[in-house]
């Protein structure tokens, strides 16, 4: 699939506070170009005592947040003793294309019934263990950031099925470093809290207290919240941000087709809306997004200046404490 | 350095409510047997662009929590082709090992002053790049994770100098899932927090309000907090946190050293105390740490039975809804 590119503009600073942040909408084709010029021959693994899958095992693997590049040498090393490759939507083409010699099954989820659908996958992995296959389960980011993979490997252990867990970074760390964001900088924050914004049936989570989360943490990234953003943003203006809190939406990152969008809390429904953004998205309020401003290397690797090298107005250089 | 074997149990489980959890200490060796059981010839990396490091670049780079097999491909890859490697006290030797070209700089902070000396970290990587070097800059975990990654890299985009960021895992979740500790799960939080227990001065952060922090996740992760467990359990206990709240507290993990102790809120402080335990350590507190009952995949793959198969006390196989 090709890369689209826009540059249409959402949003709007809007007052002297906020002035500093310059709002962009900006779909980068800058990964492509970091990705792709190199053409340098396959470099072999380092030296190590690389663990053996034996038949029988289930691995629980994170894939990373899409680029091939930030998979995990355990991963890398998993995919090429994998009998089956059971994968999730998220997971890129070409890091199944690192198991060739792997069966690819596809369990992705799609609406309806997610709990009969995550049973299946679950005792499917279980029945292809039983069956003596080395069996490599393969999930976007990390298994156990909103991943469920807590779920199935405890399936897995309840039926006797030996299991080893691979982490992997979650697209709420990794996506965010992509578009130029620290989700911690000491001058920001010293505490993130990391919400879904999909419950277990689909709706706001109603057990998430947004107060104390808006009051506890600067920085709030929020998982799969595109589809309730609206709800959100009120609970957390409501809260006491500001309707000028800066904020990322960060779509299908970091991949070719990665975008990256800046807003504020009070626009974001409208800006989202209006652009047309889909998820996988993570979204992220605070400050810290400010910093994408200095730190937008893909961007500058691509010729682009920073916008502003002192972004959250310090007035000193970054070195200093 | 050989395996500390510890067996001391520390913590009591004390009343009813917190019945199921099993309160133990255990030192494992288990890293040890799944690393280096395999002795397998090194994998080649997969085909794929590996991007070329160019002369006066500093790519800002996380080498993950500790096992090196938990680098990213990208880190890898920047190993072989780098100059100079500018690493962090958490920084394993053997991933060092891996750029046997390159001149190997510790950076690793130490007490006194830490302002000065991250200054003149970010500073010396502003003289090797306009020294032409390729310059890698290893950090462990996450580089912004608690890392002071965004200060170091927007030092040197005020310098002039080029960047990229290779994000890694944090040990605030790859660290916790080696001790099969997951750190969402369904049954317990749609949200979780991390934070840092030392402030820029080192004192408890000041600007953190526990109380919201404490009513806004179930669960809570804490970087450095071994120095000031004793207030911060206090003031979750204040914000009305239970003293029998599980928590674990993973000290260098996942390496061969790893050790996970499990405890309360209540005796936390007290138990770190007496089992001598040391920094680094990433403390979780809330109900994900009874996964570990049964999501304690190294004591299995030695041999040990899961402690409890059901340690929520769901009454129902895991993959059901």
């Amino acid at each position: 699939m090709g890369v689209l590119v826009i540059g249409r503009t959402i949003g709007r600073a809007s007052d002297a506070a906020n002035r500093q942040m310059a709002v962009v909408c900006s779909l980068s084709t800058r990964a492509r170009h970091l990705h792709k010029g190199g053409m340098t021959p396959p470099p072999p693994l380092p030296t190590h005592a690389w663990p053996q899958m034996e038949p029988g095992w289930v691995w629980l693997c994170g894939a990373g947040p899409g680029d091939p590049g930030l998979l995990t040498l355990h991963a890398a090393n998993a995919l090429r003793q994998a009998d089956v490759v059971i994968y999730d939507a998220l997971v890129q083409e070409q890091i199944l294309e690192w198991a060739p010699q792997a069966q690819h099954i596809y369990a992705g989820k799609r609406g309806g019934k997610p709990s009969a659908k995550q049973r299946d996958i679950s005792l499917h992995l279980v029945e292809l263990a039983r069956a003596g296959k080395k069996v490599l389960r393969l999930k976007g980011g990390d298994p156990f950031v909103f991943g469920r993979g807590g779920e199935e490997a405890q399936t897995l252990v309840q039926h006797g099925i030996p299991i080893r867990i691979i982490p992997g970074i979650s697209a709420g760390i990794g996506g965010l470093a992509y578009a130029g964001i620290p989700v911690t900088h000491r001058d920001v924050n010293q505490s993130v809290t990391f919400v879904t914004g999909h419950d277990q049936s689909g709706n706001t989570p109603g057990s998430l207290d947004w107060d104390s989360i808006s009051k506890g943490s600067q920085v709030i990234v929020i998982y799969m919240g595109m589809k309730h953003i609206a709800q959100i943003a009120d609970k957390l203006i409501d809260a006491g941000r500001s309707l000028h809190e800066p904020v990322a939406e960060v779509t299908t990152a970091p991949t070719d087709e990665q975008r990256v969008d800046e807003t504020t809390l009070g626009t974001i429904f409208e800006d989202i809306t209006e652009a047309g953004l889909a998820p996988p998205a993570i979204i992220c309020v605070g400050q810290s997004v400010l910093m994408r401003q200095v730190l937008d290397w893909q961007s500058m690797a691509a010729g682009e200046l920073p916008r502003n090298t002192d972004p959250l107005g310090r007035g000193r250089p970054a070195e200093t404490a």
